[in-house]
């Protein structure tokens, strides 16, 4: 995460002091800049998109159950994600879908956590023929 | 929403065919290119941070309890953003703050919902001399 990156995100979505100016940030309760979490959740979803866990492309119907930032992201910190699925079923809907809910948490270099949530997608069942949702 | 800053938005953050490609989110479930919900979520922050709420400077703290997306934004769609404060409490750790529960709904210009998102964060209460939390 790059302070450059950090404050360009937040002129444009999150335009709040410790989100745009070292000082700003220095000044108050996270004692420096740190990042809007709407970029580190942005970032997240980047990484799982990126991960073996296999959801990319089938992005239809997430409902996010939680999303909680337990810790501060500040320029420079390196971000990884893990993901955990926690349940798996049918559509009642729709038998080529089955939804999904996982977790995923993002920590920081120092493995301190900076974001936990619970996802809920629907996605392709195994065996179904590709061609979307 | 512009289609160019869906698909840079996607190809930084969430680059799924469909939020990328005009073509790819013609062939989808969509039936078009449609933004990523992150960056659905992220214009609703700025929309919350330029609304009367009275939020921006306060973000410490937050807590999204849930979000879903239950329409697609498709370039072109102006969004529009609705809060309702659902509860108050003073915070059992720190005297001078308070908890704040409120519900964000965002609409397109159809007035179709295509975010709905229940949020809580930590803010100074009124009477307390501000410098940050």
């Amino acid at each position: 995460m790059s302070a450059e990156r950090i404050k360009s995100f937040a002129a444009e979505f999150d335009p709040q002091p410790f989100h745009l100016d070292d000082a700003a940030g220095a000044d108050s309760f996270f004692g420096g800049l740190v990042a809007s979490g709407w970029h580190t959740a942005a970032v997240a979803m980047r990484l799982l998109v990126d991960s073996d866990l296999g959801l990319g492309g089938q992005g239809a119907g997430v409902v996010v159950e939680s999303m909680r930032f337990p810790g501060p992201v500040r320029p420079g910190d390196a971000l990884r994600l893990e993901g955990t699925v926690k349940e798996t079923r049918p559509s009642r809907a729709h038998a080529e879908r089955g939804i999904v809910k996982f977790q995923i948490s993002v920590h920081n270099q120092r493995s301190e956590l900076v974001l936990e949530a619970t996802h809920v997608v629907m996605a392709l069942r195994r065996g179904v023929a590709p061609g979307g949702l």
